[in-house]
């Protein structure tokens, strides 16, 4: 038979053909007015899925090089970090600060689990010489949202800086920078952006901005304030990303057109209906609180959750993600993140039924799409 | 909610994306050897896929075009012509015929009804004087499978050539045009072949070859004998689709790495399964012998079949395809024809229940997707 690819992983998230088309263009010069004008769109896109009035940064790099220029620009040897380490990504900040010799206070939480203002506030208190807390928005590794703004909330009654890395949540989800008072935050082309991966996104509030000025780790590439210089001439310190840059102007382009309000509302309703579905199969979540960018879903007794992401992306070719180290095999995750549909989910839907029966774990057919039809029925628009 | 467009339509049906990104490569001009490598790789791959060793020439039209080509070349004024109208594109044959001033015998049937060889041998039987046979592959217009190898059985034995459009059918069913004696074939890009609408390939038989020699109805265009002379010459006597031809060889590259008989298969199964979807809903088929390309369902008693199609596609963004004049509203089709796999088909079956959800006929939710799935799932490789 002949079978389609089709991504339902947490990046890199489909490209629309009319992204993926751009990257035939000629390119353009980027010391040229030409690059500026894409540039400059790009720039004023991502302010508007940002919701800040500062700069947004544009890094050729991975989300994790942007993680890395967060943190080396508004810390100083020795300063005392908070870092939430609840999965994967969670953990990466404490890694990155301890290559930097900053003084890690590593939160570490079991995968899935919450973590509450209440809990940070305590933490906060015990701690009071801390420089940032650096949280996640959404934890790609277990698909579980944490409370950006109750943290917010909480750290910009003090001298700390609150550092988010929302790569897999912005766009997705809300996360207005400026109204939460998030002091910097980090996004990446290829999840909500619809964009193949290489872009990476930063911002920094007044507040981590005076951090900047002070800072003493060692930085050359990803240094801010080369950054900023070169935003003032509208283009980027280092070559940036031309072709990639094109494309995100494209695809900015559509997702402005459909506006951030309707696209939250977007993958809200294909959380409602993945979770629906998941539920009516008699399958549980991995996570206490997730969202609506990834589910992840436990591998049931008896089955070999390698084997069933295995079915799913070689027999299917639907690609869900499996479950990082030391999780491996436990649980799977499905992304509904950025060009997915209502029939995108309902397609992983009947892949997850037909899959989970090769194993000899049997869902009715069609009993977790009917209920994912229903969400999305209810909720068509 | 973002919703993807998805064509089940008979054409134009769904383009690979390794085969849209070839439309943006600069052109070649048509008249270099270049150009000539292309088209004589596209004409091999048309030989493999029409089963002949005839050749296939490719002209710049649409479908229509090369039915024209086909009668105008065959046949010389006051010539007798039996036409097969069993549906919209049946009836062309006789439209094309009298324009032309043949002597057109019109078999006219009820849509989606069924005509055997042995009504065709008592019809001859009775008009010994025919020239030629015009029968249709797949109808388009009710999704019908008609007997060509019968017809092709009989017609061999007289005088007569048997012309098929087999525009719809070709490649997505076996039609062996040399093993089963057919005297011209028809096919178009925009069906089975993966490739936007605008070319048209045609075949002739040595018999019917011998009847081109000395056809005395008008042509210029559509002259088979100056395709054969540019076919000599590695090209086309006029200008030709050279952007379209670019991408029909990408796309026959796709289809002959697959192989013939495995997507014979894979639509046999699309097929099977999108009946069983339709059957376990509750709703009839139009066809009394619907084939592997097309499905036409009828509206249920009560039901707005125009508004049932105009929810699919503005609502669902599925595009499958009303029933055309005169029967538009009672019926409508969808399409499983080319670049279409099994998930597409649970995607068209998930939109039908809610689109007729929609409209006060209640199907069960997941119903005809998990007969569907159950099909697939027995078939899977």
């Amino acid at each position: 038979m002949l079978i389609k690819d089709r991504l339902l992983t947490p990046g890199p998230t489909p490209i629309p053909e009319e992204v993926s088309s751009i990257a035939t263009q000629p390119l353009i010069h980027h010391r040229s007015p030409e690059f500026s004008t894409v540039f400059m769109k790009v720039v004023e896109g991502l302010k508007y899925i940002f919701q800040t009035d500062q700069d947004v940064f544009v890094l050729l790099s991975s989300g994790t090089g942007a993680m890395e220029q967060a943190l080396v620009n508004i810390l100083s040897p020795g300063d005392k970090i908070i870092t939430i380490n609840a999965g994967k990504f969670g953990a990466r900040w404490g890694q990155i600060g301890s290559s930097f010799g900053v003084e890690v206070k590593d939160i570490v939480l079991n995968w899935g689990e919450n973590y509450t203002k209440e809990q940070l506030a305590d933490e906060l208190e015990e701690n009071p010489d801390t420089s940032a807390v650096f949280a996640t928005l959404n934890e790609t590794s277990t698909g579980t949202i944490y409370d950006i703004k109750g943290y917010a909330d909480i750290i910009s009654q003090t001298n700390a800086v609150l550092v988010v890395d929302g790569i897999s949540g912005v766009g997705a989800m809300p996360c207005p920078m400026d109204e939460w008072n998030i002091d910097v935050l980090i996004a990446a082309s290829q999840k909500f952006f619809m964009t193949p991966p290489g872009l990476a996104y930063i911002s920094f509030s007044p507040k981590a901005w005076s951090l900047v000025e002070k800072s003493g780790l060692p930085k050359y590439y990803f240094d801010a304030k080369k950054a900023k210089a070169s935003m003032g001439k509208k283009t980027t310190p280092f070559t940036p990303g031309i072709s990639l840059l094109m494309q995100q102007q494209k695809a900015l382009e559509l997702i402005i057109k459909k506006g951030l309000n309707e696209l939250y509302t977007h993958h809200r309703i294909l959380g409602d209906s993945v979770r629906a579905g998941v539920k009516a199969a008699g399958l549980e979540f991995l996570s206490k609180n997730p969202g609506n960018i990834l589910t992840a879903v436990k591998i049931p007794p008896g089955i070999d959750g390698n084997k069933f992401v295995k079915t799913m992306q070689q027999k299917y070719h639907v690609y869900v993600s499996g479950a990082q180290e030391p999780h491996k095999g436990k649980f799977f995750r499905i992304a509904h993140l950025g060009y997915v549909d209502g029939f995108d989910i309902l397609t992983v839907l009947c892949a997850m039924e037909m899959a989970f029966s090769d194993l000899g774990y049997n869902i009715k057919s069609g009993t977790s799409v009917a209920a994912a039809q229903n969400i999305l029925k209810e909720n068509w628009q």
